[in-house]
């Protein structure tokens, strides 16, 4: 299966010989792949037997983990392609989770002003997430996504055999974004996801989450309208994100944040937009099964509230919210008050 | 008078009211000027005085010269950006010399994935070359815009005023880019450079020179092909500009390397091109009289072609020359010997 994001293609479960045909077509001068610790030793080897004779390349290794998403390592990497002597005819392969996609973008679309690159996803929420819509970037210390362009990968491999060494954790972190992807633009993928065996997940479920992404950010490439659906369950997401990274000894990662806020964010949508009572019954009940019950201390609502005013104050002074008006569609630029806000992690609190 | 580059307006002798147009018309959330502690003094007055009533702007301040054209000065603008809560419907206006307008357009490029900026370049040299081409970049310890991309400001804007203040050498730099465009492109140019006068260059020799590089880059945008005949002069005159900053206290700055490049370069067209032995003795004269006379040391020669050798390496191993046909007529891609690179070197040396 092969889709095309902004004319460039999306391969699923097709093996490496569309990166080696691309490798030969272009004639790059050098071939770079980077990794991380753990993608070093988990799929490396699978990229390695995938390209068959062709083993000409440079392996350039991070260490792993977002703490190492910043303009040190970038530097640091910079430094080892300039030591490799790569010219502007170079490729880099990105290979690993949404650290190494995100930062290894932006290295070779500043890299002597670009070269071309390749995404190839390792983890489920790279896969279904950042395999599309062209954002590359680091943090700057705490400000996470502050630095970086859109540039788009010549290809991205997308193949599940990755997904197998990785942990139950890091797949149901990844496995939020496909329930929002459903939540937001197909009722049909939703249904999918409601029988779906976590323990491996169906291609066809990261297909068709990804085709959606795909969708959205080709009609808004530049995030001006539509593409904030995609923002779903992440404005008091990442609140909670936030103020879990601040507070927790053993923090929350993005996807239970956004389960969180996709709780919340839904009985907003409950309230001030079209989700009916059920609905919202059917999502908190699927929610719950397979994700942990997060508790919020008493000093947590303030908190969230003061993240959210930062947050907006830095939108230019509106922060607005993504709403369900059923399962499968969504609105954007909604205002709420914050007294909805406290009255939606209210009702989360209070849910069993 | 206004052309357009890359779809964006450059404006000669105009005055700033475009700019406040543009300011109006976008609704920015917020405008920053980056100045250099020359460009703060000399040229911000000037700035302000055209902006009239229109004073809301933040000024940020780097320091000036190419060595602080690096990722580090870049993170502390980064930081302010965000200590000024900037987001991304800011304008960042770069007012200086090609160091202040290259790294101020490579962080407007990578702010929060990128933000809309202008460049007021005010030395000769920025009005002339780093004007056009969508350049932008930074230094990587002593590898030069090795990082950056290719983006276009939304507007250009050069004011003769601006050169009143600079020194005598800054103008002279600046000139010997305005005499390679002449040279490669367009024989009537180099007639008026011939009878210019250098205590006040006339605008008209800017705005033809800015046209010129203008219409070849946006024949060739990403330098495929026949961008390559700005190089003219910069094969030889870059190693020289390397050799004189390893071993001069004084060293060369790039317009005088740059006439030495030529010199050498338009040599080895009356060699292997169909520049006459005329025409060459023209543009020796010419240079020789109002540029000083570099002497090369004995170690020098091979110190260059170690450069170029170096250089070489970094370009595919394949380091090509642009050489002249005639004044205002160019080609590129023509290899040249190491025997010709030194004949032409002791062309120079030999020159009275
Ligand atoms: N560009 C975008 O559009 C976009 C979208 C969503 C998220 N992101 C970014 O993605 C990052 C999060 O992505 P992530 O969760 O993939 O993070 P990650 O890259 O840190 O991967 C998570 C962990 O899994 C390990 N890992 C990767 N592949 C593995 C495999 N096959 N088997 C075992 N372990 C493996 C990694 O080494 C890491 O320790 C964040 O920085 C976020 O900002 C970007
Ligand atoms: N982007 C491009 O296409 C391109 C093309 C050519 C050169 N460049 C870059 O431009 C840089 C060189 O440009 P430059 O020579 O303008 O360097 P610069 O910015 O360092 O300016 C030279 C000096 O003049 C001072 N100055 C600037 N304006 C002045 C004024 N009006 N009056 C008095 N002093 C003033 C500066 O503070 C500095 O000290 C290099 O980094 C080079 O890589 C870029
Ligand atoms: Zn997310
Ligand atoms: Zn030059």
């Amino acid at each position: 299966m092969e889709i095309s994001s902004n004319g460039k293609p999306i391969y699923f479960n097709l093996g490496f010989n569309p990166l080696l045909n691309l490798i030969e077509k272009n004639n790059y001068s050098q071939v770079f792949v980077l990794v991380d610790e753990h993608t070093s030793e988990l799929c490396l080897p699978i990229l390695r037997d995938g390209l068959g004779d062709f083993q000409n390349y440079s392996i350039i290794e991070t260490q792993a983990g977002e703490q190492h998403k910043t303009i040190d390592f970038c530097i640091g990497i910079w430094n080892t392609l300039l030591d490799f002597n790569a010219d502007r005819k170079s490729l880099l392969i990105n290979l690993g989770g949404g650290v190494v996609t995100d930062m290894g973008g932006f290295i070779a679309a500043t890299f002597k002003r670009g070269i071309d690159f390749v995404n190839i996803p390792t983890t489920l929420l790279s896969q279904v997430d950042a395999s599309v819509g062209g954002k590359t970037g680091i943090d700057l210390d705490e400000n996470k996504n502050m630095i970086g362009t859109f540039s788009i990968p010549e290809a991205v491999f997308i193949e599940s055999e990755f997904l197998e060494t990785l942990p139950k954790r890091e797949i149901l972190s990844g496995f939020a974004e496909i329930i929002k992807h459903g939540l937001i633009a197909d009722d049909v993928l939703f249904d999918q996801i409601l029988n779906s065996n976590l323990e491996s997940i169906h291609p066809d479920l990261i297909i068709k989450s990804v085709t959606i992404k795909n969708k959205i950010v080709e009609h808004d490439p530049k995030e001006k309208g539509l593409r904030k659906i995609l923002n779903f369950g992440h404005t008091i997401g990442h609140a909670i994100e936030t103020y879990s990274l601040q507070n927790d000894p053993q923090p929350l990662n993005h996807g239970e944040a956004i389960v969180v806020g996709m709780l919340c964010e839904a009985y907003i949508s409950t309230v001030v937009n079209k989700l009916t009572p059920e609905e919202l019954n059917i999502i908190v009940d699927f929610l719950l099964k397979i994700y942990p019950k997060y508790s919020l201390e008493e000093n947590a609502f303030d908190q969230i509230l003061l993240t959210l005013a930062y947050d907006k104050k830095n939108e230019n002074h509106q922060l607005m919210f993504s709403l369900l008006n059923r399962i499968g569609d969504c609105d954007f630029n909604i205002n709420v008050s914050n007294e909805l806000i406290i009255e939606s992690l209210n009702f989360y609190q209070d849910l069993k």
